[in-house]
């Protein structure tokens, strides 16, 4: 019985080139199959975060996160998993709508809080940010209309605050 | 004189573990610094779509693109810098706010379209979405609070669809 479920890694290392290379090694050498991975600058542009999404299980997950802590260029390594944290994703998908499914594109979308980002003769490009669940209901809601293109960042996460 | 610029490239790729090394490995041996880097799932689970933002020299870049074109487990490469496209980020920062100041936080969030996603004791937590520049903007403007942490996902883009 296999007993990997969701983590959620966050990151914090040198804003350097090929760290990220090596970081995503790690995973990938072990044959974890991530699921997203975002990298973007923090506050301070001498250091990124990346938010790692990967099916794993406790014990070989927690060897990695080792292995991370030993590399120069990581600050600092958390598993969210273990803790009450925010996740969010951004998605944007162009989906066939003209004429009269333009109408209903933009009323779906509404009921996600979606917003359109660009219209063509055929086309329409709309944008939805939320938790994996929601942007996973939301997909599947557009699916209908076919999509020409979809593109999600993968998860961000945050930690909560005590109250 | 340099004559690096702004690139943003989205790379389709089997969703397979070791992609996402290989692709960033392409990058970071060449000497290229990734500004940011997402990858998650398109609609179809076979297939995952990375976008890099990188500032590299047009001849070098066409180098690697070429170098990627030739992966396997590459599908399809578009540096989306020679077209009209539409990019968006999403960002989620922890603010020192209590008191007073958490009124202050949800004002300047509603003038960023930005949404109060977690509240603490001492800390709110915002997210915000938009294009590189608004969220350069956002960041700088809540700077002023105390930014505990922060979270970017790196661009995604898409192109813009015929009119």
């Amino acid at each position: 019985m296999s007993t990997e479920k969701k983590h959620t890694i966050s990151v914090l290392v040198d804003n350097h080139f090929g760290v990220l290379a090596r970081v995503s090694g790690m995973f990938s050498t072990r044959g974890f199959n991530i699921t997203s991975l975002c990298v973007g600058e923090t506050a301070d542009a001498r250091y990124s975060r990346m938010t790692v999404v990967v099916l794993a299980d406790d014990a070989a997950l927690g060897q990695v996160i080792q292995q991370l802590n030993k590399l120069i260029e990581v600050i600092d390594v958390v598993d969210l998993t273990s803790e009450s944290f925010v996740e969010r994703e951004l998605v944007m998908a162009k989906v066939k709508a003209s004429g009269k499914e333009r109408g209903e594109v933009i009323e779906l979308a509404s009921i996600f809080r979606a917003k359109v980002v660009d219209v063509g003769a055929q086309y329409m490009t709309v944008e939805c940010t939320g938790a994996a669940g929601k942007i996973s209901a939301f997909i599947d809601t557009i699916r209908g209309y076919g999509i020409e293109d979809l593109v999600r960042s993968g998860e961000i996460a945050i930690a909560r605050s005590p109250k």
